[in-house]
């Protein structure tokens, strides 16, 4: 058996998230239709997170076992060719048997993309949360910073039945504003359901003005949801990359 | 009567083009529905150039008569907040009464964009023409030049029943690569139909190498649209711009 590790983009406005589902439309679905064409039998395929409805991937990593003899560059062509266009396998490669996309994750970086400006861009419906009101990047990364470090995230997590802990370690965050976008991007060990949307909500009443960059610290100590902001919605949150040893 | 200029931006993707029709989605019938809802009266209103299904306009100009008194700021606001997302008006002026958008532009300017990389980029689907294979914009922009002048550009045309003359002014062309995408852009004094596109599909010939700049010019004075390339299609189309004296 060969274990793989593919790279996968993947615009996630048409798709159910990520998790094969019985009757919708899934990432995960999708991709083990194209390998069981390209392969001859249907593998598991496990993938660095889930994404949810709506949520995009420009470095998705996904692994499964085969026991398929094609080269890399065959499997990256076929998978692509059978695969819809809205997903592309950018790269391949083969790991150790023991590699686990999810567990083995060292740190993973989630890009979120804020469309801020007085009328919105109807090209950015899709991949962008349209926001009126005037951001102030610089106050908003200010914020950002008292999330760097290891700390119970409580505050920014939507309560997942069968959470273990919400202590994770945030390594680094970054908040820029490119002409009319403003984009968050935080890296961390590992990360709590709906967290970056939860941090965006929250950093957006910072960079508006409705509360000022050290009450991000606050909304932490509180490890209360209610303390933070709004979850924001998911079709501005990019999966960037999963980095491993 | 006050007559209105407004500024449009549109994703054309679900839109069947500009043209109001009976029973599909268009960009003159979303507007002149807002337009009743805002002045209570449902105008006409024309444009610089009806777009195709697909095609996509970042300065759409278009022009309406009016009895409404609203200030210009509350006429886009107001329309803005009528219109679904993925039309926007950008900016509105007050024209003199013989401001006509399509006789009186001087010029149009199309941006097409072609999304060429070995692996098409799933954010893209909506917005660029997808080329594997390698081009080359460098003899795309030499092949292209041979189009300014006024010439019969009967080669670079669907044929139209109704038309008068297939003799147009190209202004300027440019062609440039900036990473994965290679952007036509052609300015004239009037468009042909599907011309724009006839010159995205023959360009691309010049780019990936099946043939020489020089063809282009052949192809211009061939006046036979089996000249000439295919036409590409209608997603990768912008219309950037109208100019008026």
């Amino acid at each position: 058996m060969r274990n793989i590790k593919l790279i996968l983009a993947y615009d996630g406005t048409d798709f159910h998230g990520w998790q094969r589902q019985q009757d919708s439309r899934t990432v995960q679905g999708v991709l083990e239709d194209a390998l069981e064409r390209l392969t001859g039998a249907r593998p598991t395929t496990m993938a660095s997170g889930r994404t949810d409805a709506g949520v995009h991937a420009l470095g998705q990593v996904v692994q499964f076992m085969t026991t398929s003899a094609h080269s890399l560059e065959t499997m990256i062509r076929a998978l692509n060719a059978h695969l819809p266009r809205d997903v592309r396998v950018m790269d391949a490669a083969e790991v150790p048997q023991s590699f686990h996309p999810t567990l083995d994750a060292v740190s993973k970086r989630y890009r979120y993309v804020i469309d801020n400006a007085r009328i919105g861009d109807p090209f950015c419906l899709r991949y962008a949360w349209y926001v009126g009101r005037p951001l102030d990047a610089e106050r908003m990364a200010a914020g950002a910073l008292h999330l760097i470090g290891r700390h119970d995230f409580h505050s920014f997590e939507t309560n997942w039945p069968n959470r273990m802990s919400s202590v994770r370690t945030v390594l680094d965050t970054k908040v820029v504003r490119t002409s009319r976008l403003v984009s968050i991007e935080v890296e961390a060990d590992g990360f709590l359901y709906n967290m970056v949307r939860a941090i965006a909500g929250t950093l957006v009443m910072v960079g508006s003005g409705s509360r000022e960059p050290e009450w991000v610290g606050d909304v932490l100590r509180a490890r209360d949801r209610s303390a933070a902001g709004p979850t924001a919605p998911p079709h501005g949150l990019f999966l960037l990359w999963a980095r491993y040893e």
